[in-house]
């Protein structure tokens, strides 16, 4: 008898991934897929042990509350947290004791771990660069992501005393050097048939280190969402990002 | 005031890069360059606190006995320990309170990392493939380094209970896909004008994660070394691997 | 007015690639969708200029023969050819002036080019090694793409004059140093989360040069397959294999 | 018996690895090194066939006119020329039937393919950038062989009737996406340990070509120059740039 799983916003080109991964997976069962206008009753009656939620900002705070009151462990990928939110998701599981609730905003577990080692790597070379790969369609440069690890690699680089990366660039084209996310150049590359790539350079005397990590599609998150979804349970009250449930160290 | 340090094997190749390096290291003050013919004394009468030895397996037992017994830390890359001679080291060091001894076979912190990240990676990835690129000078295919990376990622497999890595090759010619080292393909590549390369690459549902080392001359080892000279005197006893220095989880 | 342009298996996989391909592309115009069932007669009744062939080895040679007959140029990427089938063809075009037949084994423009590229690199570079890497599910290695392509490698190789690459390895694992293709190293990982990608890595003194293909999904014929289309006209008789439409050298 | 080889500027660092390269060369025999004060006619005297020239851009001028009057073919490294320098040495050896000589800014000839490939390729995709990695050393970024191949690319396109690349981005930090240079993306990552890299990548549907080059040390340029050497005597006239040796299509 695997996991009972529910998956919330089952009908959404995300949650059909969820519903194939879960599937696919031996050690879990699913038992109820639920769309906008499906009563929330019906996972109790299912008996979910977990839901996934990849639904709406509009509806996944509700989403929340009854699952924590019933006593189910909640994965959530849907955005349109802030500290408010985070606030009333904590009060709920304070109150339901052993429920646990993971809120993630990447569940595409390469790019997780590629922050993760970038920061515990960051302060054994003097030189850092991200390098970020997407497809033309995308409106931002860089990528959240790519800003994240940057910012987590500077963060680590204070921690350890260092300085200013090596640079005796005198003479630059405008925009060469990249963009500067707190001391760490950032670099967005916009390429046909691409999907979404992040590249991670470290450098110091003789080597260099790089850590890289394709997504070829859509689907990436799934893999992410499973883990989440067997440790929810271990992991009693709100969890914030799925590196916590990696093992890793931050 | 620097630590204080003394490089035994100091007119070797090695040894000469590492004495370029204390010397460049703010934070470090050169105090004694020995090689064969001088007498350890002088490192007590420089002060010495910390030893790094690029000697001999011939020279490195009595190096490491001196050292202890002078209440000076030792940061050891000479090659050629077994069982036997960790546990005379440790003999030594249990006596002699406070005094720290790493014994590490690679210092290139980037490799370290890499042999480190890929642990941390394996059980989170259904497929893991080990690739390493060497100058065609190279004596033996693969690299040592490639297949302690191998068994490391085969090691977290079977601790997290994964089973054999999906491949339904039915038709090869031989050798295409790999040298098997515990279950995971290890492909070694000879090429004119590269040193030492290595690239581990983990694949799940729709994305890979890649950590890749690049070493690009021969000096690559002297931050690792430095790493060790800083913070030998807090791991007092013996440690062999660099890695028990880098705060990683095993 | 775009060229005029039938699909014959448009409702194929590959087929509906190819439309949507056509579709989008504002040079060309989409004239008939032919299948199965359907009248090749639609083509001529639709004006079609250039027909695109996927369709299967039974139904190809009757619908070439067609084609040509009428004056419409082909684009042909269904398998199945050998020497008496193209013989057979190369009989049909030569009895009708000015029509072109293009038929090629590969139409990812980006392999093309890397098979292109690696044979003219090759006589520069001492080494010479070839990695692919595709999803687990595939059943031969290496692929047949990186076996042409080393097989390309080598015979530039013996046209230069060039000998045996240099390799000192004396100890190896079995498969370690990969699968020897007339004495090119050919390497194939089995990767999760992959699709296909071929790399190409050259070496000599100091220097490498790595020509690497990657295809993301099962689209990636399409740009090729429209090169054909719009260039099909201006080589008439007998054309196979994409690179002779490429404007490179042999 | 091997082609007589002078080497001038031999005593500098770049000359003695050219001398160290003719040396190996089993073709090649060098018959004179020339430095700051010895004389030319030692060439004459040693009978050599051709001269590779590492100077200085004051002493190239007057051993090029030398080595054309005496019949000698030049392969010149040396930096420094302009239009009007090109032009005197074009009048030495249009009075000088059959000299040769080959000035040429680069001859990494991994760099060299790089390059030329790039302009091969640039047609057959919408989008293209390029990367550089250089030491942190490195004065002007982007390097001005990532510059040129931008050039290479932008001109291919523009022939091609090609238009903007795509690129949807809306809110960008700045720098992000790079120099403009003509439309090509260029960036420059500065990184300890590296030494000089390029990297070109091109998109289209569903896939990306990338051609790389990596230059570990700084005798990457004696490849290079032995083509040059073997070649020059073939090649009657000035050319300027080894890629007319390479016998790529432009």
């Amino acid at each position: 008898m695997g996991i009972k799983v529910g998956v919330l916003g089952a009908r959404g080109r995300v949650g059909e991934a969820v519903v194939a991964g879960v599937q696919e997976a031996e050690d879990l069962d699913l038992v109820a897929e639920i769309d906008r206008d499906d009563d929330l009753s019906t996972l109790v009656d299912a008996g979910a042990e977990v839901i996934v939620d990849f639904t709406t900002p509009d509806a996944v705070m509700g989403n929340i509350e009854f699952c924590v009151e019933h006593g189910i462990h909640c994965v959530v990928g849907t955005t349109g947290f802030d500290k408010e939110r985070l606030a009333k998701v904590r009060s709920w599981v304070e109150k339901s004791e052993g429920v646990g609730v993971l809120i993630a905003p990447n569940f595409a577990i390469s790019a997780v771990l590629t922050m993760a080692f970038a920061r515990q790597a960051a302060r054994f070379f003097e030189s850092a660069e991200v390098i970020e790969f997407h497809h033309p369609n995308k409106l931002d440069a860089p990528s959240g992501t790519a800003v994240h690890t940057a910012e987590g690699i500077a963060e680590a680089r204070r921690e350890a005393g260092m300085g200013a990366q090596p640079d005796k660039t005198a003479q630059s084209l405008e925009g060469a050097r990249g963009a500067d996310v707190e001391g760490v150049p950032v670099h967005g590359v916009r390429m046909s048939g691409m999907v979404a790539h992040e590249e991670v350079i470290f450098g110091t005397q003789g080597q260099t280190l790089t850590i890289r990590q394709d997504s070829y599609d859509r689907t990436s998150f799934v893999p992410g969402v499973l883990v989440g979804v067997r440790n929810v349970a271990e992991h009693p009250g709100l969890t914030v990002g799925l590196d916590a449930y990696l093992g890793l160290e931050g």
